[in-house]
């Protein structure tokens, strides 16, 4: 690495894990920083540990390497200009000046994302979406969030929402969701409705092997956890996992009409854990519901940078914050 | 008008009328003329009727003015770069280098959109769309089409598609559309679904002023038949239109979480025919329908333009195809 070169930390700071991980202004990454998220749901708490771990990460990334700007993504409504966090449900932010706070920390600027916008980000500069120009992500877990890209760059949309892709609804009526809508993306696909999906075939004795594990916890209902019940031969949790699978390219198919993007990318932990197979089944069902005339128009792309597309992202609005104001950066 | 100021022709060549209009550079209407579209499906009596409009509307817009350009929409897919329609099922264009042929008539440049782009683009242009940066266009008529517009411009997907919001799965497994697929917006909310609707109603004895004027015969069920069976007390009728409207206000709902635009413009015979009170219930089914977050973020507006959205939207073209390339301009 270049003498004057400086490194860029991106963080996903989400409610159970934070991730930090160093790059230099190419994304090469440098070093990377696990901590668990303070249970406390206390904002100075979370804070800590997330310095903490940037802290850690720095040092790791070798040492007298000059901080360029730190960007972290927060699982909340964010202003990111101001750099205050308006709020998040488990960790006790609330109108926080983040930003200021970490820039005050490290001497260098700092920049907040959204979680989500972030994942696609990294993709976009680093990932599956590499040199795409009208794209869409769409990330799967708990819930089911997406972000859209236009023109090579993140839209954000008249209030910086855009991509709520998981609250378009599929089957008005449907399944519960918990925005409080009936039969949106979310309440069909996500890991939340394959493993309420699952717990129900699991009462009629459908899913022993995940009944063994997660009895009727929801919370236990990890990916892996319903991974490993179907390789246990639990036909249930197999029927719940292949539905939300179809449900998604439903999802997907609604998202081509809409946007006609060159690409999807497909990400989360869902998908990392049940990987192409999952997605084949996605894409079979997207095709089913295309209109004739887009047919084949997008690619269907699983995540290539799986955890890192996160930190990625959340890296590179700091490295691009840098581009914009060098005046701006600060050494340690 | 100054004196050295050129006219531009917008067409609406769709499959029943040709509405073409004659526009001063400021998109100021100078004349319009009206004719119908041939029975015969054969191209070349279509291109017939449709120049002898466009002379007509020359000829009415005052003596001896300049023909800047002409723009004409077709509802069907084209190339839009080589002014090829490529086909349209009722007017027997196959691969048909319209635009080649309309410029050496008239000797000057001309033009082809897509006829729901073009209303989007003129909504953007001189009507309730004005100013705006990020919008959508919802136009509902025997069908559902739709327009996006992103950073004040047409976004147009990456092979020219986006905007089939007509193909959005709102009720998967639901009514049948004419796309194959089950449930889109299209199937619940254009007139055609509304005439499906009402039908059945009659049947049933709960449209009988419908059943007097249309039978069973869906082509009779136009927007004004429609209104006009409420008007004499048709119960039926009125539940299927409110029907429609509640659809399309879940469509609506879906757009504002995937691309959180400003403003959404919705147009089209049923919706001038039915007119506020048609979209205030579906405004109200739209909020019913968003998650918190998203609430009152876009204003639903109707057409401003009525049936002069679509040629204005195709003079636009004309005009900025002029402005690009002045050169190519030509007297008559």
């Amino acid at each position: 690495m270049a003498k004057d070169e400086r490194i860029y930390v991106g963080v996903d700071l989400g409610g159970t894990k934070i991730l930090a991980v160093a790059f230099d202004s190419k994304l090469k990454v440098l070093a990377t920083e696990k901590a668990k998220t303070p249970r406390e749901a206390n904002a100075s708490s979370v804070v800590a540990a997330l310095a903490e771990a940037v802290r850690r990460v720095i040092e790791a990334a070798g040492p007298g390497l000059a901080l360029g700007g730190v960007g972290v993504s927060v699982p909340g409504p964010l202003d990111r200009a101001k750099g205050i966090v308006r709020y998040t449900p488990n960790m006790g932010f609330k109108d926080y000046k983040l930003g200021q706070e970490l820039a005050g920390m490290f001497g260098a600027p700092a920049y907040l994302e959204n979680d989500v916008q972030a994942g696609v980000y990294g993709e976009l500069r680093a990932g599956a979406l590499r040199g795409k120009l009208n794209a869409v992500g769409v990330f799967v877990g708990t819930g089911i969030g997406g972000g859209i890209v236009i023109d090579g760059k993140l839209y954000r949309g008249a209030t910086g929402s855009a991509g709520e892709v998981g609250h378009m609804i599929l089957h008005e009526g449907g399944a519960a969701c918990g925005c409080g809508n009936y039969g949106c993306l979310e309440a069909l696909a996500s890991r939340t409705a394959m493993a309420k999906d699952a717990i129900g075939q699991a009462a009629t004795g459908k899913a022993p092997a995940l009944y063994s594990i997660a009895g009727s916890d929801l919370r236990k209902c990890r990916s892996s956890v319903l991974f490993d019940s179907i390789e246990s031969g639990d036909k249930g949790v197999k029927k719940a996992v292949d539905r939300a699978a179809a449900w998604l390219g439903v999802g997907l198919a609604n998202l081509v009409h809409v946007l006609n993007p060159e690409a999807i990318v497909v990400g989360g932990g869902v998908v990392t854990r049940f990987g192409q197979k999952f997605l084949d089944r996605a894409i079979s069902s997207m095709e089913d519901h295309l209109m004739p005339g887009l047919a084949g128009t997008a690619q269907v792309l699983l995540s290539e940078l799986g955890d890192l597309a996160v930190p990625t992202g959340a890296a590179c609005v700091a490295i691009e914050g840098a581009e914009a104001s060098p005046a701006k950066g600060a050494t340690r």
